[in-house]
């Protein structure tokens, strides 16, 4: 089976554009994490699982690069692939597109399978869902940010 | 007179909540992009000016590592400082802090001066804004980031 991304549509809510006439960073964020979201329901992680193991994610980490401007009323589709995966933690790598035209902005995140009873604790995930991300992967590919620095052009403007 | 970081304070809104029980990714990024707004305001890239003269700020890419959980209720505060700048970009370091227990996250992001009028493009900040960003400055330290991996340990759990 050949591995596919993940797929998330949605459009864009009116209140997310701000004084500059375009999407916020902050809400390419919120439709980047409600398709992680949307992954969680497909991999065995949904809200059932949830309440019944306490088992879920948590993002530790994340990198954005934002390459061009979303206006209002555009339509939105985040796909997602698994760039690694061990027992514990997975790296996504996602791409926004508005409109279908060329991705509007790039995700890598890295998160934490997650127990949270009786304490939050990082915990190895179940084999199933673990086999079920591996339907996701792909390689590394120049997609993938190194370190924010003046010293490098950005990869956009 | 000694650089000091721009301080912006506000409170967890209970619609930030997810199903984890804890403030949302997103809304992590939500305080950071009303911290920049607010600098801003101080650097004289206010409202005003954008209306005036088109200039504003695009943020281009941001690197955000999640510490600790924040809870409903908590205050947070957002310490910005600018780790570096040129005529038409800044390198901001934002440390966001939950009732004052060391910080939840961390923020590195970079930002492009543009001219939003006829149509947006890059171009040099006002001599004043570009003095005003340089009371923020510090150096670059351990907060900053790599690039994510599996390969690295996460910061935290």
């Amino acid at each position: 089976m050949t591995p596919m991304p993940h797929i998330y549509d949605c459009s864009v809510d009116p209140g997310w554009i701000d004084y500059n006439g375009h999407l916020r960073d902050a809400f390419y964020g919120l439709v980047f994490s409600h398709a992680v979201d949307a992954l969680m329901d497909v991999i065995g992680l949904d809200a059932a699982h949830r309440a019944e193991t306490g088992g879920t994610l948590y993002v530790v980490e994340d990198h954005r690069r934002y390459l061009s401007e979303v206006r209002a009323g555009a339509a939105l589709r985040v796909e997602t692939r698994v760039l690694g995966q061990d027992a514990k933690r997975v790296h996504l790598l996602q791409a926004l597109t508005a409109d279908r035209t060329g991705p509007a902005a790039l995700s890598e995140s890295l998160q934490l399978h997650v127990v949270q009873r009786p304490e939050p604790r990082v915990a190895p995930m179940p084999e199933a869902v673990a086999g079920r991300l591996a339907l996701f992967a792909a390689p590394r590919s120049a997609d993938c940010a190194g370190p924010i620095s003046l010293r490098r052009s950005p990869s956009h403007a």
